[in-house]
């Protein structure tokens, strides 16, 4: 590939463009070389002012909306203070892409002068609050560059189906937020945009493709964000940020419109929308508003599928995975999810402990589905803007990925039909309620190192849905042990190996993975708010 | 293509074994050659007792449910009546390819004594009901040959999804239908059984591609009968037969373990199964029933559609469209339409006169998408069973099939997605409850004559459900008239010159098509009602 000299002149010009767009006096100093989490900066900054803290730090999303509702917060001020809480994640993290503050706080004042013309009227029920959106979701007057020099100042002409739905349902929109180049890999990094950092320890991957969301609500900058996942890409940055995030079942969000570096009309694994949040009853709240607003009248391609309101089964029969047998868990992780599975028990919840069947064909399965094209199309895309490959896809190897022909195709549907049926018939034969299993074999990994998605992944395939509870963080007790507990192969090996003790991934987050049956998603939220409720209480 | 000698063997030992399968009591004499119309035979041949025509004439399937119920029939001498009168139909039309009376007859004692057991006890929603499946259908002890020689003999050891959730609700099972060879033309007419027959007129099409279930409930040797449908399977028959016929959105009830001549994973339209009846109240009274039933417990592939229960819009805003622009109504098609408007224009339904947006290319799409493998796969079914084609298979030149590649097969996708959002946008702009349309631009045509398939095929590329109302039968005055009203070119012209006028066409059903938005089937069962009230109460 010949590189073109002018792809850094276009990134530097979208980064000056973006950097012009937080005002002079919302900078701050970046922290000193020796800080590793910068968590607590927003608060101890000194530019937030204490309401602006109490905003952007003492609610959920929920709990925002009804503080606007009952006026203690105007959409104004909570709009004002969160895009100041995101300028400032922005200068820790480098989580943004495209900013547009002034508008949203345009927006905000409307929303105030509505709820103050029609006060008897009933608000929207995302009135007044602030979303920020991966960088894939198309908002007229910005870019979309999905990282990639090639799309650089190509400002969109139309929204995207979901964000045209949540400003319907009140929102304000205020940011775009960073993702991998090529978004098919765990690091946030592009020649655009450069790295986005994780702010629990800086050391470590922020994940991806919905990394900039990870780190930005892990912040407060947003309390809520959409992301999109096709083999983890909501999960993995929840997990790496510590904040819960949520894997709808295929078309039951939104996706439509969207810039993406694939095919049109390229089947296989459908990508999704959702949400990644900092309470569970966001998730919740999320996805009650959208599946009640008729989402296909908005995107065709979305089921019809409503929300019931009916309730689920209060007593509940889990599922415990705790390891994939492709990949095996880092001591932390393995410490997390037997902690989890005993105060689940002890909660009284009757647990079931599973083992996975055909991860390995599933995970062929997939890789196979994702680069049906042998990923032509995003090489042509990087070529065009004549930008080098950054390390995290020069890892993946883009022109060593096998292109598939229509027989193929049919044999990898057959496959995936195959597996569904197994493990359809392992949820219907063991009575689940839900699966509870680790998100990942590992913690948030040191840059460019994230490898295994079997565990995340495996879902997108069935199309299960599934949501990341945070659980805590690596404590002293996770040392490092022998590479022999790594019994599944040289990967797995290597991949066991990048963990090397609690010092040098202190303050990683931990988690779990809730998984629900397909479509079932109203289900999970309450399945997995029981969950919360156990893990999270004591 | 070598034929083997011995294709016409196997042919003859499948119908004799068929045939011995109808008591020697319930043969009936050969109508003479000049009769053209035999739906009064079964009434009139002197077979059915005057209860055994009560029970299979004088009820749709909602109301022989509630008089079994109430025990005013048992299960057993509603399926003995209904096992009588399909032997009639067989004998008249060629309807069945798999007969099983005697076992039914045992499921309807055991049935029968489950109920007198239980008295209290609430009765499973189908309790007794004799179902007639099509071929395609698999229940255990039976072949499926669908019509092909090289799956004669073969019996199933497995029930396709359908019938095993159709014998857990409480029906009887007791005959699979007839099929055309390869299921891809609207003639029922194969080498394994032969031809089935039009019972309205015998010189005409019963359609396809489930045409014995057609033929079979026009006789009402069933009252449900179940048929599948990818461009129109199930509203051909119920056209050609004029009963009712119901195709349900994708995965709305499972398909799944059919007998299929099309390579396993093969993408593109879904093929559904659906309701065959002789009342709309059954379409709805199957489709609630099935929805309530959680049928994805049958079938991973299922959505996770609840039926709702909601209330549809009661003052309705029907598009009405008179020609699709490719094939021009033969005359009395356009006045049945015409009539159809006016009537519902009478009732106060708002109507909106509609033009339908791009059928042609949503025609080539579907044309592509059906023969992805060039059709390679049926080719090779047909080589293996040693057998030549049937006419109607022949007119349709298999082997002039281009086969597609992966990249035409986004292509195709994306295509397809584009015309999704026209349609989409066509319905919300025009803020309609349903479309009605003629189902087909034709009648019944005579034998192997049957070519448009774009008035129906168009709703299985957009996924939109879509219902067969019958309304009348050719009349009089529906004389044909001059070549010149074909304006749409060559294959119009020879399409429109194959009617010849109503003494030829004689008892020839009329419908319309009530189309609803995808996965709305619930809210276009209430739509259809009131629209089949209009225009069957005068």
């Amino acid at each position: 590939m010949t590189i073109k000299q002018d792809y850094k002149a276009i990134a530097q010009g979208k980064r000056e463009q973006r950097d012009s767009l937080i005002p002079s006096e919302w900078r701050i100093e970046s922290p000193s070389k020796a800080v590793q989490n910068v968590l607590d900066l927003p608060a101890k900054c000194g530019l937030l002012s204490s309401k602006e803290l109490t905003i952007t730090s003492d609610h959920d999303a929920v709990d925002l909306l009804e503080n606007i509702r009952t006026k203690k917060y105007s959409a104004e001020e909570v709009t004002r203070a969160f895009c100041k809480r995101a300028a400032i994640a922005q200068q820790l993290t480098n989580c943004l892409t495209e900013i547009f503050f002034d508008e949203a706080i345009e927006r905000a004042k409307i929303l105030d002068r509505e709820q103050a013309a029609n006060p008897n009227l009933p608000l929207r029920p995302l009135h007044g609050l602030p979303i920020s959106i991966k960088d894939s979701f198309r908002v007229p007057g910005v870019d979309s560059t999905t990282g990639l020099i090639c799309w650089a100042n190509e400002p969109d002409t139309l929204y995207s189906s979901l964000p045209r739905l949540l400003l319907d349902l009140g929102a304000v929109l205020y940011c775009k937020t960073n993702v991998p180049q090529t978004m098919m890999t765990a690091d946030s990094d592009n020649n655009v945009f450069g790295r986005t950092l994780n702010p629990n320890n800086l050391t470590l991957t922020a994940g991806g493709s919905s990394g900039g969301e990870g780190a930005l609500i892990a912040l407060r900058g947003s309390l809520l964000g959409v992301g999109t996942d096709i083999a983890g890409s909501i999960r993995i940055p929840s997990i790496c940020n510590g904040i819960y995030g949520f894997r709808p079942s295929a078309s039951i969000v939104p996706y439509g419109g969207q810039r993406s570096p694939a095919p049109a009309g390229i089947p296989g694994i459908s990508p999704v929308a959702g949400p990644m949040v900092t309470s569970l009853r966001s998730c919740t709240y999320f996805m009650k508003t959208i599946m009640e607003a008729q989402p296909w009248r908005y995107d065709p391609a979305c089921l019809h599928r409503p929300w019931t309101g009916q309730l689920a089964a209060q007593k509940l029969r889990i599922g415990v995975v705790s390891r994939d047998g492709l990949f095996t868990p880092w001591p932390p992780v393995r410490r997390n999810i037997a902690e989890s599975a005993r105060k689940l028990g002890d909660a009284g919840v009757e647990i079931v402990n599973l083992s996975l069947p055909d991860v390995g064909e599933a995970v062929d399965t997939i890789m196979r589905m994702f680069s049906l094209d042998g990923s032509k199309f995003i090489q042509n895309l990087l070529a065009s803007g004549g930008e080098p490959e950054v390390r995290s896809v020069r890892n993946i190897n883009l022109a060593g990925i096998p292109s598939a022909n229509l027989e193929d195709y049919f044999k990898l549907n057959a496959a995936r039909s195959r597996i569904q049926q197994v493990y359809h018939n392992l949820w219907l034969d063991n009575r689940l309620d839900a699966i509870v299993l680790p998100p990942a074999p590992t913690t948030a990994t040191p840059l460019d190192q994230w490898g295994p998605i079997s565990y995340t992944a495996l879902w997108n395939l069935l199309d299960y849905p599934a949501v990341i509870i945070p659980t805590g963080k690596v404590q002293p007790v996770d040392e490092a042990d022998s590479v022999e507990h790594a019994i599944h192969g040289e990967r797995d090996r290597r991949n066991y190996q990048l963990y090397t003790g609690p010092t040098e991934f202190a303050n990683a987050p931990l988690a779990v993975q809730v998984v629900g049956m397909k479509q079932e998603d109203e289900e999970l939220t309450q399945v997995a708010a029981v969950i919360d409720k156990i893990l999270n209480s004591t």
